[in-house]
C-alpha cells in the first residue's frame, strides 16, 4: 500500500483516483468534464471499461433487460441475498467526473480491497451501474433502478425517445447493452450508494462524510404559452402577442422565487422550447419547464403557489394564455435509521468528521430505499458545484468516502 | 365573365381566389394557414400544382439549378428579354395563404387573362416561383432570386442545412426540384411583384393598392450568453450563473426598445436556443437572435446602439459574458421612379384608391431592383397580420392588385 492510502483498512486511494480520471476521460470535454449521456457511444465505452475492470477484479457480470450491469463478488452462502453497491456511469451533457461515477468505481474498489485483504463474506456483494440515472437524454431519469424495482414498466422505458427521436430500446441494442437478466429484479439485502454532496455544506464545514437522512420534496413545472404568429419586421408592435416575451417574464419571476426560498428550497427555469424559432416570426408557442425542490412538502407547495400567482399576473398583463402544470411529485424518502447510526458510528471509529444531512436531489438510492435498508453516503464537492464540467472532489475526499463504504459493506455482508 | 370580376380588363377574380384557396390547402394547417417550407414534401406538392396550372395555361416551363420555376408566355419577338412577374410559394412554419403565393398565382392569372383576351405581346412574360424566399427552413431567405442574380453562389446555397441537418442540395434532388437551367440567369427587361402589405396602413386608410417606393434598413442581431453549468436542485441560488436568466432580461429589453421606436422601427427577440435544456441543469449557454428593421439607417443604428447598451448593463448586473453581434446589414433599396409613377397613374385610371409607401421587410423584388426596373405592388392585408395562419386579404383586394399588375405588365410587354 502506498502513501496515498488514508487509513489502513484497504482502499487504494491512488487506484480509485486513477480510475475516476480514466473513466472521466471517456467522453471527456474541453472544459474538463465528461459527456456520456445514457446509451451514447461514450456511455458504451465507459460501460466496456467498467466490465473490463470488474473482470480484472474477478467479479461475475450480468446485464438485465434495461442495461443495468451487475458485477458480483460471490459470498460463501450461495442462498444469501446480495449486499448491493450502486450508482451510475452516465453523465449530464456535459457533466463532471464524479456524479454517479464515484459510487460505481468506489464499489469496484471495495471489492478489490476485500480480495486483497483475503476477506470472504457470507453474502455476495454486487456492484451495479444503473442505466440512465441522469435523464439527460431520455426522460425520466433514475430509470434503470426504477425498472429493476418494477415501478417503471420495461416496455415504457424501452419506448422512450431522445430529442432526436431515437428510441431507447433501439439504442440499447445498438450499443450492445440489452442483457437477458429479468426485470423487475430481486431486491437486495441492503443497498449502499456513495455520492458527492452536490451542495456546499461538507466543504464549508470541513467535514469528511455525511450520512444522508432523507430526501427533499420535489416536483416539475411545465408551462405552455400561446402567442400568435406574425411577422417580426412588419406587425405593429402594440399588436404583437409574443409568447417568448411572456416566457421571459416567467423565467425572471421563477428565478426571484428561487432566490427568496433558498437555501431550503430552489427553483430556476432551465428548459425552453420556442416555435417557430425563426427571426422573421413572432413566437406563437413557447414552452418552459423547471424543477422545484424544497426540504419540506409545505415549502414546495408554497413555491408552486407563488409560481401560479406569477403566471396569473403575467397572463393578465400580457393577455396571453398560459397552461401551467406541476407534476411528477416526489415526496421525501426517509433513509434507514439503523444504517445511518451505523455509518455515523463507523465514521467516528475511523476518525472521519461526519454529520447527518438531507439530500436535495434524487438518486438511485431513493428508489432502493423503498425496497431494502438503504444508506446514502456523501463526500464533499468543491463549491457545491455539480452537473458541471467544474464538478470536483479530491482524491482524499473520494477515498475517505470509499473507506466508509467498505467498512459498512464489509459488516453488512459478513 | 362573372359578377365577381372587378373591372373589365380581364382578371377572373373567382379563379384567382379559387387558386389561392386550393394552393393554401396544400400543407394546410388546422389554424387555417399553410405550412410549405422550402423543399419540403408540401412545397413539392405546391410546385407540382403550379406546374400543372402553368401547362394548362399554355406556358412553357423551365427550372434552374436552385429550383426556381419559370413559366413563360412567348412574345412575338423571339429576341426580346422577358417581362417577369414573380414571388414565392414557400411559406413560414406555419404561414398564411397569401404571402408570396398571391404574387405567383396573380402572375398566372395575368397570363391567362391576356390569352383569353387574345392579346399578343412583343416581349415574353415569365411567371417565376423563387425558391426559398422565406428562409423558414434554410437560411438565408430570398435565396432563389439571389442565386439567379449571382449575388449568392449556387454551391453555397446547395450546401445550406436545415435544423435537422438535411442539406438543401439533397432536398432539391429528393423533391425533384433541381433543374438544368443555368444560374446566374439573365436579368429580365423589368420585374413586377404583387404582395400583401404585411402592415395595417392600406386597410386602415381604405385603399386598394400601393406602389412601394423603397425598402427599410435592416440587420440581424445575435447574442451568445455564457453561463456556467450546475445542478438546478442543489447549487446554491446565489452561485447560479444561469444564461437563460440573462436571455430573459435581454428579451424584455429588446421588446421595450421595439415598442419605443414603433412604428418607424421594430424589433422583437424571436429565436432562442438553450443548452443543455434539461430540467436538472442550469443553462450554461443560451443564444438569442432577432431582426432589426427601421425605415431609416439612422433609426436602425439607434436600435443597435440601444441594444448594445442594454447588453452591457445586463452583463454588468449578472456578471455573465455576452457576445453580441449585429450583421446582415441591408440598406434601403429605392424602387424605379418611372414604374412607381406608371403604377400610380394606372391605378387612377382604373379607379383604384392608391398611395405610395415603403416596405419594412424584404422581398424578392429587392434583389431584382438591382438588376432591372422593378415594381412592387401592395394590396391590403387584414390587421396587418402576416407570417401567420390568420393572414388574410379578400378576393376583391387580391383581384384589384392583379388587375393593376395585368395593366402594368401588358404595357411593359407590349
Amino acid at each position: 500500500m502506498d502513501a496515498g492510502q488514508v487509513v489502513g483498512t484497504g482502499i487504494d486511494q491512488d487506484r480509485l483516483w486513477s480510475d475516476l480520471m480514466t473513466m472521466g476521460a471517456i467522453g471527456g470535454t474541453a472544459g474538463g468534464g465528461s459527456m456520456r449521456p445514457a446509451l451514447s457511444d461514450a456511455d458504451r465505452e465507459g460501460r466496456a471499461l467498467f466490465r473490463h475492470w470488474a473482470q480484472e477484479a474477478g467479479l461475475e457480470l450480468r446485464t438485465d433487460r434495461i442495461g443495468n450491469i451487475f458485477a458480483r463478488r460471490p459470498g460463501t452462502d450461495p442462498t444469501a441475498k446480495p449486499v448491493m453497491i450502486g450508482s451510475h456511469l452516465d453523465t449530464q451533457m456535459p457533466g463532471g467526473k464524479f456524479d454517479g461515477v464515484l459510487g460505481v468505481l468506489a464499489g469496484l474498489e471495495v471489492c478489490r480491497a476485500l480480495t486483497r485483504a483475503g476477506v470472504e463474506t457470507t453474502r455476495p456483494i454486487e456492484v451495479v451501474n444503473w442505466t440512465n440515472e441522469e435523464g439527460a437524454r431520455f426522460q425520466p431519469g433514475v430509470m434503470g433502478s426504477a425498472v429493476h424495482a418494477g415501478t417503471l414498466a420495461l416496455e415504457e422505458a424501452l419506448a422512450r425517445t431522445d430529442p432526436q427521436g431515437r428510441v431507447l430500446g433501439a439504442e440499447l441494442e445498438r450499443t450492445g447493452q440489452a442483457g437477458d437478466a429479468a426485470v423487475p429484479g430481486e431486491a437486495p439485502e441492503a443497498y449502499y450508494e456513495l455520492h458527492i454532496e452536490q451542495g456546499p455544506e461538507l466543504e464549508a464545514e470541513g467535514l469528511d462524510v455525511a450520512m444522508v437522512t432523507r430526501s427533499s420534496a420535489m416536483c416539475s413545472g411545465y408551462a405552455t404559452i400561446n402567442g400568435q404568429n406574425g411577422h417580426t419586421q412588419t406587425l405593429a408592435m402594440p399588436l404583437r402577442r409574443n409568447a417568448l416575451v411572456a416566457a421571459a417574464q416567467m423565467i425572471l419571476a421563477i428565478e426571484a422565487i428561487g432566490a427568496s426560498v433558498a437555501p431550503e428550497g430552489m427553483v430556476s427555469a432551465s428548459v425552453v422550447e420556442n416555435w417557430p424559432n425563426n427571426r422573421v416570426n413572432i413566437p406563437h408557442l413557447t414552452k418552459l419547464s423547471w424543477a422545484v425542490v424544497h426540504q419540506d412538502p409545505a415549502g414546495r407547495e408554497e413555491i408552486v403557489a407563488r409560481i401560479e400567482a406569477e403566471v396569473a399576473r403575467i397572463m393578465s398583463e400580457t393577455g396571453l394564455d398560459i397552461a401551467l402544470e406541476h407534476k411528477h411529485y416526489r415526496e421525501p424518502c426517509i433513509f434507514d435509521a439503523d444504517l445511518i447510526a451505523a455509518g455515523v458510528a463507523k465514521a467516528a471509529e475511523m476518525g472521519f468528521a461526519c454529520k447527518t444531512m438531507p439530500t436535495l436531489t434524487a438518486h438511485d438510492a431513493l428508489t432502493l430505499s423503498d425496497r431494502c435498508p438503504t444508506a446514502l453516503i456523501f463526500v464533499p464537492c468543491r463549491g457545491g458545484v455539480s452537473h458541471s464540467e467544474a464538478e470536483w472532489c479530491t482524491a482524499e475526499q473520494a477515498a475517505k468516502g470509499a473507506e466508509l463504504l467498505l467498512a459498512m459493506v464489509r459488516d453488512a455482508a459478513a
